[in-house]
């Protein structure tokens, strides 16, 4: 794959339409990079700040086939592009990251032994093909555990807690039989991220760790600087670059960590090959996002500086919470951001607001 | 004109569809509000990035009425906007700033005339409609002096200077014979100017003056803080909140002074009743930029805290300046910005760069 850098006025492929593909789109633009979304959804919110969209779905190898002409590299803003759609696309065009980072963080079974493989601590799993698999492993990790689905879940779905034995057939039936693993509970005193980009050149560049706090499994407020010790800071810093080196990545990827009580040393939760929420405080806090550094990185281009300039704290509009649009938008320093979103449905992420102080 | 502030998904209509067309449409683009670019040119950066398009002449009367039937307000990104297009669309769809503002700052000498009728400062000057009355306004204004056309000139088109009387005839014909004023030259230590916001509802909100360098007529280098003293600074301020007062002004406006060696006050160079090179660091270095701004103020949003978090330097990229952008992307901290041009022609404004340090 050459790192020849893409000129400006060259055309970068988005699989998918969603907050991430618009902020990205919007990232792109300002460095004078085109953008053409791919997405089975025409009312699709990224679709609306790109330069092209092409509606159709991620099996229409024809679409695939025009869209790969059409574009000088494609990227993707979720994990859970088709394999298959990855490998058509990348015969003729650099896919960015690459099959291996789709291939690892898509399922968690394989996510959680790569992870282990390179001695990055995990919360204690098992493999669950079957009811009997589950019953096994609940003996083994104890309760509460939690059975999530190897693949496709995300915000709280595809998952079933478990509280006692006795709960793992009603368990199985939630996750509808379907290949998962079961994860034990990590006691930790607060969730923290890293967002890490990594260049085509291999150079190596992240954020400051964000503190994360959830409401209904969905990420509810991001805040830096995380608060806890340098040594936990830079820890989580090299667990988030040991990833993006050992995966040969290219672009942003968001690394998901506990922190135990205690103790200097990480729990990795999961990451995502792919910006991520617990990023969008970058947008006002740093002179280059999180959204503007995917777009370097993809378009071989030197990634930017990720200094922070100020403190910060994110906090997501889930559903109803954008119907408040007027109060949050006349409030002093409240960076808000809408999605252009339809539907203010229960759960959907809506816009955030981001909040800006003077570094402490 | 109602002041209803308009929804999340309401269309922003943009007369123009140069840069700072651009840079207003990504700025809507975060509010979830959309844009609908007007444009004779097919090939403008602007539509890259919105909603939709008009490719039409100011003067086509069916196309403009579709466009006013397409868009919830209409607002333009340059002030030569002919005024029977503003009037036309005006009859069906608010248009911000309002056809005040525009006839005002598109003729120099009512410009220059309004200001006065406030008691502002600015350079001498005299209307000159014939060879005769610029021979008599050299008598009295003396050399050197520089001619310009009332309408239509900007970044030193449509100017001539006059070192001597017997340059009269040469100015004359270099611009045209048109109607023109003949300005004195102002001994001035530097340009300063205030970018300020008016919302609907009178609310007005200005940033630091910046400190403005020109190299060839064309705006080269704006830096915060202006260096000048507080009383000097909140005196520009006052100025610029003046003069949206007076005109009931809504949106965005840019106010060039200049300060006078040792004195306290300013001499008033020209506003233009749009968002303004000058204060494209407002990006970078306040939470709610000069765009987002003035998207808020035409929407009948509340206006954003016009704070700034960081001293700031942006320089533009000129013609074949664009060229470097590779090098400009790698120097950290760059906060790089490409229109999405195609021709470096010498002269035109390609890109920018800004470069945040920490408040003094």
């Amino acid at each position: 794959m050459p790192d020849t850098p893409l000129a400006p006025g060259s055309t970068i492929g988005i699989l998918g339409g969603g907050q991430l593909g618009r902020m990205l789109a919007m990232a792109a633009a300002r460095l004078g990079l085109k953008t053409h979304i791919y997405c089975p959804d025409t009312d699709c919110t990224a679709a609306q700040v790109a330069d092209a969209a092409t509606f159709a779905g991620y099996e229409d190898e024809d679409a695939l086939a025009a869209f790969a002409a059409a574009v000088d590299v494609v990227t993707y803003e979720f994990e859970n592009v088709p394999m298959a759609t990855a490998t058509l696309l990348a015969q003729d065009v650099p896919v960015r990251p690459g099959a291996k980072a789709l291939g690892v963080s898509q399922d968690r079974l394989t996510e959680k032994n790569f992870l282990r493989g390179l001695g990055i601590d995990t919360a204690p799993f098992a493999d669950v093909a079957n009811l009997q698999d589950l019953e096994q492993a609940i003996a083994t990790i104890g309760c509460p555990a939690i059975l999530k689905t190897r693949r496709l879940g995300y915000d709280g779905k595809g998952q079933a807690r478990i509280n006692a034995p006795g709960d793992a057939q009603a368990a199985w039936n939630a996750v509808a039989s379907q290949p998962s693993i079961l994860e034990g509970f990590v006691d930790f005193e607060a969730e923290i991220s890293v967002i890490v980009a990594r260049a085509t050149d291999g150079t190596v560049a992240a954020y400051d760790p964000a503190r994360n706090a959830h409401a209904n499994h969905i990420l509810s407020v991001s805040a830096v600087p995380s608060g806890f010790a340098a040594s936990v800071e830079a820890r989580a810093r090299a667990l988030a670059e040991q990833v993006v080196a050992e995966l040969d990545y290219v672009g942003v990827m968001g690394v998901e960590m506990f922190v135990r009580p205690g103790s200097n040393d990480l729990v990795v939760n999961e990451f995502a090959p792919r910006v991520h929420n617990s990023g969008h405080w970058t947008i006002e806090a740093c002179v280059i996002s999180q959204f503007e550094q995917h777009m370097r990185a993809v378009a071989g281009w030197p990634l930017g500086s990720p200094h922070r300039h100020s403190d910060a704290e994110m906090t997501n509009l889930i559903g109803d919470d954008v119907n408040d649009w007027h109060r949050l938008a006349a409030i002093p320093g409240n960076g808000l951001h809408l999605y252009g979103k339809g539907d203010a449905r229960p759960g959907r992420k809506m816009g955030h607001v981001t909040r800006l102080s003077p570094r402490r």
